[in-house]
């Protein structure tokens, strides 16, 4: 039997944070003074703060007794949380009328809480400063996790949040960093604080408001993607006393650091350098990154002329796609076919695991890599015990084959996500890159209709609501969702 | 050690084989009397013909001492002979300058015994009908595999003899339909000649020509798709006396046909009727097939009118693509989107293991899935002990392992071509499903390029000798390739 009351219980608490940090965006919007000009935001805010605060109340006043809490049910609250997040971090947009499709709001806000930064806004600068602040904050929220979150704040048994942590964290294999899980979850926030803030001063110093730094420092360290203009990060080109060239090489530099394994930087944090810089996942990252770069300046160089603007354009490009962010400068849709094919391989791919980027991980894909070549080296001696090597150490089979049973299911659910979404009729490649950008939390598609901030608006609501599960079943990784969906959860 | 004197003579045994396929290809060529009228024909079949009997002597003249030979001898040899084959058989055509590009030659040879049916002929109505009868004849000749007909003519040691048909026969798990492997094979090339056969005459009755009718037959039985009509199957529409319709009805039900695990059609042979019924993996074909049809007859009734033209041309498209055999009637291209994403989903799956048909097989694709909903179940019951079943009987965890290994073989193979392939700068639809033909043995393509008959003309030679490995790293399965060029087949 799953324990549904433990279930409530932790949504219930789930439901307090929410309200706060809608709490947060309604200050802000007080602050950015767009609530009294006649809208209707601050009842938009005040609606969900009150059902939330009043949920949060009616489900975790009393803790209940059988406190038993296993992967399945880790699975479930992880899972039942994003969906609840995002349809209730919808309703301000929604109430106040900026968003007039309930539909289009759930869709923006998980978007945004998944980090994806798919937008269905063809004027994203017709809306309050105030609801833009929320919609980068999703961002900031959902790359780290609220869960983890939580498990920072409340003291909690180890037993039962361990199975969020693992539900919630990305990557094959999640590890506690020191041996409490609640000072696991507030290292990794406090590293995700500073380096959101670092990111908020450079870009300070390069020229942007106080506001556009940390609505683009949430849009970066959650590797997002919303940005607050219809041209993405491109705007900034024409605004008087803005560093341009120095902004984006800012930008580019933190979407790759943000798409680094978490764990490395508190490797480094405690002198253990060592360690860090021979990390394999890394050191792939980096040399994905840097091969991409290389390939797509040779690549492009024809098309800019300049040497900086070439490699500064490919650095861009490639750390905005492989750390799933999803940043436009420049429209992708234009490179020659070979860059463009490069970029939408690094979709696949992501960022390493235990970052706040989407994607398979690169963690996977490496294992991915090693198992299938075993396979050969099998064939040409069938009598030598042949095994995986991962990070110096010999990998389980349970998880190679964890690893793989993840790309099967990333498959079938991406088939049929891209067989349902085809019911619209748009042109393959917006079909085939709208579903993977969705599903790898990206953003941007390539196409006809989906250019460098990646509009979503044309698609049914069918499509919104399938594309709505891809994210977040991208998001926690897929079996979270899968085992919230599955009646073999339910049964006895 | 390898034992490259056991290979060598085996590769020598092939030349004959080879070189008799080409002796019947003369004797057509005179019958039909292209070769005199001033053209290099004569000369053109004669030096491959000769040079592959002088080769034949030379290397299996005397059968080596140590005879001995396991599964990665039998990966190499059958890579070897395709790669080779491929290259004798491209002799006739480039020599008497019907192709001027020997790579063109090359591509169009492979792509025949492969059975995939790409062409680069932008006009396959000028090559005179002696050399069209060679084209199809290495489909049928690829179909069931040369080196299985090695194994049904000449006496073999048994142990030498099944790791070449696990080589060459399509499948993750390959076993003797009898004991005898010889008679297996004996069994196998009857089935196929008769099958052949009876289309043949099917066509003669809707109006075919005798020529007509072996050819369409040799490229259906091969699930290869060369047609020798420039509009392809399409093209009997307007032939008088030709009754088209039953003929499109004819066709398409044996694509479907030659697309089935042929132990089955032995298992009905010796009367085993409950077994033959009851095949999991032919079960799963026939509703995927019957689904597609029903799904794109309503997405496409708009388009034709007439229930009966509706459903026929899905039909048709339908056995065309999940067979793998790629004959056109209409443009595929033009279809709607859903209808599109279907065919291109089905050109993944492929036919049967054990049939002639390409693909990665729905054996695997079930296996696949059911090994990813394994590990849903696993989360959900972690203290269970959970198993993949498949045709009733547990699947043993290496079968499990070797399988998932394949999906990643593929990817990364596939992902790698449409890199390379994409360095001509064509259309990402035209890159994207050109690579997905050639790999899949399907032969057409989607987008700006690749329409009913599949021309490949324009690519480089570059992206020419990438898909011809495609061609046969997919016929083969993959290992046997990987093995021919892995450095560590040749260390001792």
């Amino acid at each position: 039997m799953i324990n549904s009351k433990m279930i409530f219980y932790v949504l219930g608490r789930l439901s307090f944070i929410e309200a706060a940090f809608l709490l947060v965006s309604l200050f802000v919007s007080l602050v950015c003074g767009n609530l009294f000009k006649g809208d209707m935001l601050l009842i938009a805010y005040l609606i969900p703060i009150v059902i939330l605060v009043t949920l949060g109340f009616a489900l975790s006043l009393k803790k209940p007794n059988n406190s038993h809490f296993y992967a399945k049910e880790g699975f479930v609250v992880v899972a039942a949380s994003w969906f609840l997040m995002s349809l209730f971090g919808a309703l301000p947009s929604w109430i106040s009328g900026y968003i007039p499709s309930f539909i289009d709001a759930f869709f923006e806000t998980a978007s945004g809480f998944t980090t994806t930064g798919s937008s269905i806004l063809t004027d994203i600068e017709a809306l309050p400063k105030g609801l833009l602040f929320w919609r980068s904050f999703t961002h900031w929220i959902g790359g780290m996790g609220v869960l983890v979150f939580m498990l920072a704040i409340f003291p909690e048994q180890e037993t039962q949040s361990i199975f969020l942590m693992k539900a919630e964290s990305p990557g094959p294999q999640v590890g506690k960093i020191v041996s409490k899980l609640r000072a696991t979850a507030q290292i990794l926030y406090g590293i995700y604080l500073v380096f959101t803030l670092v990111e908020m001063v450079m870009l300070l110093f390069g020229g942007l408001s106080f506001y556009d730094s940390v609505v683009t420092s949430f849009a970066t360290a959650g590797t997002g993607g919303f940005a607050i203009y219809n041209d993405s990060i491109g705007h900034y080109r024409n605004v008087a006393g803005v560093n341009y060239i120095y902004c984006e090489y800012v930008i580019s530099a933190f979407m790759i650091l943000f798409g680094v394994n978490f764990n490395i930087f508190y490797l480094m944090l405690i002198k253990r350098f060592k360690e860090a810089f021979s990390s394999e996942e890394v050191l792939t990252y980096l040399a994905v990154v840097l091969s991409a770069i290389g390939v797509i300046s040779l690549n492009t160089f024809q098309v800019y002329g300049s040497v900086e603007e070439t490699i500064r354009n490919a650095f861009f490009n490639v750390s905005s796609l492989i750390s799933t962010t999803g940043f436009g400068t420049v429209s992708i849709n234009d490179l020659p076919q070979l860059s463009k094919t490069i970029l939408i391989i690094l979709m696949f791919f992501g960022a390493c695991a235990g970052s706040t980027g989407g994607g398979v991980k690169i963690a996977r894909v490496i294992l991915w890599v090693k198992s299938g070549f075993a396979e050969i080296r099998r064939c040409i001696s069938p009598n030598s015990v042949i095994s995986t090597k991962y990070e110096g150490k010999k990998v389980d089979s349970t998880i190679v084959r964890s690893t793989n049973s993840y790309l099967v299911l990333y498959l079938v659910i991406f088939i049929v996500s891209t067989l349902l979404v085809s019911l619209d009729g748009f042109d393959f490649e917006s079909t085939f890159t709208g579903v993977l950008s969705c599903f790898n939390n990206i953003g941007p598609g390539f196409g006809k209709m989906l250019g460098v901030v990646g509009n979503f608006s044309q698609f049914s609501n069918f499509s919104k609501l399938v594309l709505i599960f891809d994210m977040i079943a991208g998001r926690l990784e897929l079996l979270p969702v899968m085992v919230l969906f599955s009646f073999k959860t339910y049964k006895k």
